[in-house]
């Protein structure tokens, strides 16, 4: 929609009215009895950028957290085109039958240029998306990757204390949204194409030493053998990096999305992970270090939009950068100028 | 030394004198007059954590910055065993034998364990070392990753400002400081022993990637012919990454430390190096880049310590992390805690 477009105030204002009128306790209510109306605007209240929905959310999470921590966080990686969407709107249908509730989300760092989100813009899981055990939700448009990170991260929690207990995180095969969904799952699968050799070049280095499993995506019609030289190709490649801390040892298999018994390869490989992490207690070792390190990425973040939106201090902030470039101070001297500003903030 | 041992104060006492007195602006003089004590004294004042001699330290580097950034920047790594330091010092003498001033540091992380340095534990660059053209400097040891990365930026300002037209930084290829290094040099140069195939284990995934170019070392006393076909097993990797920014294409060698006429390949790939990026305006590009990061880093590497060394911060510090531990807050919330005290600091 339009900013200059009447219309587009019109919706400001009642999406505002109906952001301000949520209240934690309530929300918190409505999310334990599995209300998904409830989930989707405790998720628009997250993602608000006003101080005062901010602090709300700040309630909320912190009252859901109790409530959370229950589910397995799988996040799904692949180039375009490896058929990622098929292959959730598949292995989704087999879980929900099995009795599980299913939460998708997704990271796209493209979405802030393009305005959309990957599961938004497409018309996508269309079985998916009208089952009552299946909740998805598209990425938040126009933030940084950072902001992404930690509206994702939140959401796996209002999405956990809602009763789902399996989370898809999705997001594409370019780079740095790779790091920041392995950074907060518990199980990290990479869909790949057939056509050994030639695929390594199109996934980032260092993303394939962070898959627990790669499925080998397409493997019918004609293509299998090409899957199964795929298979053995990264097999080889996966035996080069070091052990997982978590004792698990990576999986590979070819998989066709159209054929049912497929598909229970990858959700064999959960049960045996999870039974496995959970007996050993790396997978809470692991969470309790990712939220750790969140701390510290939020610090960062939050320190950054503080920066950002302090007039003078961002004013400084250019300057700074400026006679860096410049050859005329050096950058850990500009850095303490900064930093010196920072705290006496306010009090000149 | 033994800090219980009353010749470790004298020492403690002595050391501190010396530096009160070293002042920015004769530094400076003597620096630019290609004074090596000097030189010496300058990097230990800017190793130093006491207030004020960081306050001089930044007066002097600030002073410095003109009369830097002439020299050809050079980082070198690869495992220990690979022959690094023999590599050094064979080519260090013919670099200064074709006029050139040689000034060797090191990053080294496992020093702060060790409380030793690369190249300040063993008895090396035994030639160099007496050489008036050579300033081999030892890692500072007792030190985070990120404060030497810190110290060793700055102390190459200080090489430059003493003349000082070729730089290298040695590091062993153990994973992280590979990236700092490669952070803060024009060319990056990776050592790698042949025997091919096996080799791609020792050497942490996204190395070979930052490679502008790869030395096989040792090719004599009849490992001539692994040599070559490590060079080809390289070529074929280096083929698999996406083109440098720099136009440069990384390029790959067999070479003997104990061959002068194999020492001038990486020679003649420098000279074509720098006359590509300087001409296309890259390389001026690249280390404005460099500086900007470095602002970042450094930025939250002073908040780091701010926090740490304030006692009522540090101690809300551990707090939150116990309380993110036991699950009884969010990350962003705790983050937003550590951002309020901050900015609060002194205030109440």
């Amino acid at each position: 929609m339009n900013q200059d477009d009447p219309k587009y105030h019109a919706w400001a204002a009642r999406r505002k009215e109906r952001l301000d009128s949520l209240k934690a306790e309530l929300l918190l209510k409505k999310i334990l009895e599995k209300d998904r109306v409830a989930l989707a605007n405790a998720i628009t209240l997250i993602e608000s950028n006003k101080p005062e929905h901010r602090k709300e959310a700040n309630k909320l999470i912190n009252l859901c957290i109790p409530h959370s921590g229950k589910s397995w966080r799988i996040g799904i990686t692949g180039v375009p085109g490896v058929g990622k969407s098929t292959f959730i709107e598949a292995i989704g249908e087999i879980l929900v039958k099995s009795g599980h509730r299913l939460a998708v989300m997704a990271i796209d760092p493209s979405s802030s240029v393009s305005g959309g989100s990957i599961l938004g813009d497409k018309t996508r899981m269309e079985k998916l998306a009208p089952m009552d055990e299946v909740f998805i939700r598209p990425t938040a448009s126009g933030k940084t990757l950072g902001g992404v990170a930690q509206h994702t991260r939140e959401t796996v929690i209002l999405c956990e204390a809602a009763g789902y207990d399996i989370i898809f995180i999705e997001t594409v095969g370019v780079g740095q949204s790779e790091t920041v969904v392995h950074s907060m799952v518990d199980f990290f699968l990479l869909l790949m194409l057939s056509g050994a050799g030639d695929e390594l070049q199109g996934i980032k280095r260092g993303i394939m030493e962070m898959a627990d499993g790669i499925l080998i995506t397409k493997a019918d019609q004609g293509n299998e053998s090409a899957a199964l030289r795929a298979k053995r190709t990264y097999e080889n490649a996966l035996h080069l990096f070091q052990a997982k801390a978590s004792g698990w040892v990576p999986k590979v298999a070819p998989i066709s999305s159209i054929n049912g018994k497929d598909l229970a390869i990858p959700m064999q490989w959960w049960e045996n992970y999870f039974a496995q992490v959970i007996e050993s207690g790396h997978l809470e070792a692991k969470r309790k270090h990712q939220d750790l390190r969140f701390f510290e990425e939020s610090f960062q973040f939050q320190m950054a939009q503080f920066i950002a939106e302090d007039p003078h201090i961002s004013n400084k902030y250019a300057a700074l950068q400026q006679q860096i470039s410049k050859g005329k101070t050096s950058s850990y001297e500009a850095a303490n100028e900064l930093l010196q500003l920072i705290l006496h903030h306010g009090k000149l």
